[in-house]
């Protein structure tokens, strides 16, 4: 058993049942009559899936501690996208492509809340590199409440070059949060075709990657703590991305 | 022993020590030779703190494997302050109130997330109810990355009550999240004294907050999933305030 194929929580598991995600059987606690439980086993019945009831032991035991709210689906792990396919999604919906670029981000949690928020603000889709990078495990899965199943994630070897190659082949504005910044995030122009660097949660931007972003901005703090947490950085900046593509439409 | 008391982390500890909260010990794992770590037993010195190495599955065994990075401080816990100090607190800053109520927040990363945030856009106070709601504890001290050193909490009976004093004699504007709200937050006028209720994690404001919300507000989403996370719905909120607080300021 693989721990990355296990999805666990509600929210989670119903998002993976009604995207059509191959599941290979879910399990249930005992005594669970929650009404989101029996949408569960009801969209598993629809879908031919073996679902069983098990104590709630065994579900603890498999999520090794993590909240499971009394279900669990084995399903096929998350597949990648590439690069190219997340553009073609974005040329396919006639939009100037919205790209997040997490750099060497560690921590799960603040992976799920970004591919929560990517999928509220139409992120085409969010790259990593291979290594040094949290990867697309069911902490992330339950963390991103069923995001993990809209949103494209490509890996990469080289976020620099990946970065450098998005600016000069497809012309998109490459934007980082970046402390020493002179412009503030909304008084930049976020429009047209963008990606979104979010640096890891200790060290912000890598030099190679500050290299390679044409607009740097800084999210003014005024307190005594001098970071944001990852996922709210990137929350605020994907926010303003879309706002001011929204105003566009309008 | 009270849980309540710890603080887990090196960013957390150096905070409590800087801040000059009141520690009663930091127990530090042995071998450790970070650089903060350095710094944290130059700063217990300093204050005449008591520090001990120790090894690292005791510290293990207190976190209850929460990650303490090799450092746990024994704390005098957080006091909470009062609603009348959080308003006392902005008139002596000649700032109109900005405040945040959480509305039965369960999950203390999003506690000390949403306090991190308060802190870098300068809240006054955050307020949360007595009942079914997260506390001032170790997970969040340690999600919250300090903050919960500088920013003012305190704990209500009612929250409805309080809202409407807060509106009915000190005449702030109560804003919250809904996604049934037709006004977008950003199209809103969230200047001057405010309010931002942000509501609980799986059920969002509960019907009596909602009546004493003058300014239902939405987060516009596009995506599959109907729901930001709660700390992602504060940021992108306070942040929005903050900016339109900071453009009447220039």
């Amino acid at each position: 058993m693989d721990g990355e194929n296990f999805i666990f929580g509600r929210n989670a598991v119903t998002e993976a049942l009604t995207s059509g995600r191959e599941i290979n059987k879910i399990l249930i606690a005992d005594g669970s009559r929650e009404g989101s439980i029996k949408k569960i086993s009801a969209l598993a019945k629809d879908a031919g899936i073996i679902f069983e009831f098990v104590n709630r032991a065994k579900l603890d035991k498999i999520s090794g501690g993590a909240n499971h709210q009394g279900v669990i689906a084995f399903a096929a792990a998350v597949e990648y996208s590439t690069v190219e396919e997340i553009l073609n999604f974005a040329s396919e919906k006639n939009e100037p492509p919205f790209l997040i670029v997490l750099d060497e981000l560690e921590d799960p949690h603040n992976f799920g809340a970004i591919l929560r928020t990517a999928d509220a603000v139409g992120v085409h889709g969010v790259i990593i590199p291979k290594r040094r990078s949290v990867s697309l495990n069911s902490t992330v899965a339950k963390t991103s409440a069923g995001a993990i199943e809209y949103v494209k994630v490509a890996r990469v070897t080289n976020i620099a070059q990946t970065l450098k190659k998005l600016r000069e082949e497809y012309f998109l504005k490459i934007i980082g949060s970046d402390a020493g910044a002179e412009k503030n995030f909304t008084d930049a122009d976020l429009s047209g075709g963008i990606v979104a660097v979010i640096g890891s949660e200790g060290k912000g931007m890598r030099r190679l990657t500050r290299e390679n972003c044409d607009l740097p901005v800084k999210i003014p703090m005024v307190g005594k703590i001098n970071s944001l947490n990852a996922s709210v950085a990137g929350a605020v900046l994907m926010y303003e991305i879309f706002r001011q593509r929204q105003l566009l439409k309008s």
